[in-house]
């Protein structure tokens, strides 16, 4: 390292500590404001970007041109693309964040004690959360706006390929905060796209940072989870099976399986194992597969299955346990419940698993003896989402074990505190 | 590093990783236990434990010798042994474990979806922890207990002064799992006192260890927090602060005061810190400084309350801020609330913080405002205890953000998982 690189080495450490110390500050009085405040300062942060939808579009061409010019695939750069309708959208998005209740304050227990002392559980905010994620720009406004529903600072560090559209999007939020009197150092962005920033993010700030998530591709969730010296919410991939039972209806299944597989194929909760009992497997394989050919599935199934599966390519052992994110679903025939529970629990990430059946003994021990972050009987894979259980927004689905798990929402992002109120007792 | 060594090193990664595999198989049986399997277990661990007392206590005079022979000093030494009564404490400890309402399969939160969704939000065990702890041999019956209370595997990492004493405790814990054919490898000790396998522990078992639960002096937990790349539940020390506000009724910040300092100078919970308004130290300090003195303790005042403080030394700066563990607190005049809250923030360490007033907006801002993992109005700090808290025992007071906050026992060591019944839904 030559004398310069050190130096600037030096400085953005300098700059990232600012960043940690500023959020701090932030997030000691955002945790203490008001919750009509909050509110008003989200709906302003909605109407800012409405206002500023043509310079959003603007900064967002360029990153797309740019996009285009570094040869990024069409589906990375449709996940980047923002027009009139995915601004608005993203400003929907942070007004409904703004009617969702705010968790701050809210009790969750209360008891009291035979000396006479009351005890309140009380939610507070997690404090200040760094959010490190991949190519959607929305992500901007959505994660900003949990972060300050939830009364928490946030440090956002989008990736390079949106670095205009994010800058464009952060100015819309910061606008609405000054506005608000809210502190503008409660939503900050990294000022730089040096990876080094990253590094420092999660190995050296861990006076600032309260919690990291990350939001993206398996790399980044690697990493984080290799290098962070402070906790980190994170989720790993959906590797979600849907097991279809000798007790299933055979249109249900059919409706299920091709609903959870095909209805988006890029997200977590897309179906991407099929497990069927050996003794339902001609009867109801035949029409499961014909449905998902015809939707344009490619589907790669076991010696077992694949007589029963018309249309199919033989799976290679590596389809099993893999995230496809794609229109292709691995099928294997099981002897029974626990044979599709033992094959779930070896290949399964955590995420989310769905039984179908009529069998409601077999359903039982599958949601009780499964232990994925969500487990579903009789519905599809797909619903594994913090909009459709009626969280609202959510930053992702944690598949960790340790303070969130399954969608997390504003609810999520916070902590809590005991209170005690007592007339004078002390301790025997 | 010679090659002999290297091999010891490879030798013990790979009984680090045997270790966890065998835990990890364990917790997947030990979480489908049926809570009543569960109670019996622990029960008759209290009783193998009671059986067992002599040569627990026979193993703990070698234990003592030898922590005698190498220098170690008499509060160590009186950390570490055991006695008749202090087994019989262990076994009643154990007992009570074993009368604590399951956490597991409880239904946390419940509700339906327009779409006929039902959801439930389910009590999962966390799956294996990891306890690194020193001195003290009632942590191995405790931790344990409170871990197969919760479905958890566990692997307990002891101090070397006290391996014969854990040794003789696990041997029974083991005995009453097998008696109830429960997998004996849910309780496993470190086999060996070898440091390096706190780095394994810490660094490479991450497929195997859910979260670690450090629990022990300052050095252990800093360490914990730099190496560990599983999650972490620790506690920080317990700078306490009492503060009393000019509002406060004189003998009552009297009883609470000597008690929240001197009723046991040990434990986290005990005060360290005294503030007081400068409208009331001339009347309500005097008699304050004039119990602790006569209670043996060393009282360092600051210069404004040392006129006030018949029989202490002048504080030095370095008093705020401090954990005694000790006979001894510092004393400090605040010009009011707002400077009071402000001090803490800065000198404290978001354990537990008390106010004595008869001020109830006082009291309110400082219980609201203050963001410590407990807080409370005209009660002695030390109650910041989860059997005081009614919760039964607890393996540590969190200062952590992350998942559990304040006293950890059997319900904060679980985690949760969703569970979605259907009819056959889609996601349109």
């Amino acid at each position: 390292m030559s004398t310069a690189e050190r130096e600037v080495g030096q400085s953005l450490a300098i700059e990232m500590r600012e960043l940690g110390r500023a959020a701090r500050a932030a997030a000691d009085v955002l945790g203490r404001v008001p919750t009509e405040k909050k509110k008003a300062a989200l709906r302003e942060a909605a109407a800012m970007l409405r206002n500023g939808r043509d310079e959003i579009i603007a900064a967002n061409r360029k990153d797309c041109a740019e996009a285009e010019r570094r040869g990024l695939g069409a589906a990375m750069i449709d996940r980047l693309a923002l027009d009139e309708k995915r601004v608005e959208a993203m400003a929907a998005g942070v007004d409904a964040i703004a009617e969702l209740p705010d968790p701050v304050g809210r009790v969750i227990a209360e008891w009291d004690r035979p000396n006479g002392l009351t005890i309140q559980r009380v939610k507070v905010p997690l404090g200040v959360i760094g959010i490190i994620y991949e190519s959607r720009p929305n992500v901007t406004a959505d994660a900003a706006a949990l972060c300050l529903a939830s009364g928490n600072a946030v440090i956002l560090r989008g990736g390079s390929e949106a670095a205009r559209s994010n800058a464009a999007i952060h100015a819309c939020l910061v606008r609405a905060l000054a506005a608000h009197g809210l502190p503008e150092k409660a939503v900050q962005r990294v000022p730089t796209q040096d990876r080094e920033a990253v590094g420092i993010l999660l190995r050296d700030m861990t006076e600032y940072l309260d919690v990291i998530v990350p939001r993206g591709g398996k790399s980044l969730i690697a990493r984080v989870q290799q290098d962070a010296r402070v906790p980190v919410i994170g989720h790993l991939e959906g590797i979600c099976h849907t097991y279809v039972h000798r007790g299933a209806d055979v249109d249900m299944a059919r409706r299920i399986v091709l609903n959870a597989k095909m209805r988006r194929t890029g997200i977590c909760g897309a179906t991407e194992q099929l497990l069927i009992d050996r003794e339902c497997v001609a009867s109801h394989l035949p029409p499961i597969v014909s449905d998902l050919v015809a939707a344009g599935c490619e589907v790669r199934a076991d010696a077992e299955a694949l007589p029963h599966a018309e249309g199919a390519a033989p799976a290679s052992a590596e389809d099993f346990g893999k995230e496809f994110l794609d229109a292709v679903i691995a099928v294997k025939v099981v002897a029974d419940l626990d044979d599709a529970l033992e094959h779930i629990r070896r290949y399964g990430s955590g995420h989310t698993e769905a039984i179908v059946t009529d069998d409601s003994t077999a359903a039982d021990r599958f949601l009780r003896e499964l232990d994925s972050a969500i487990v579903l009987h009789n519905a599809s894979t797909q619903f594994a989402d913090g909009g459709e259980f009626g969280m609202g927004a959510e930053i992702g689905i944690a598949t960790g074990r340790i303070h969130a798990r399954g969608p997390v929402g504003a609810e999520e992002l916070t902590s809590y505190k005991y209170v005690v109120r007592g007339s004078g007792q002390t301790r025997p």
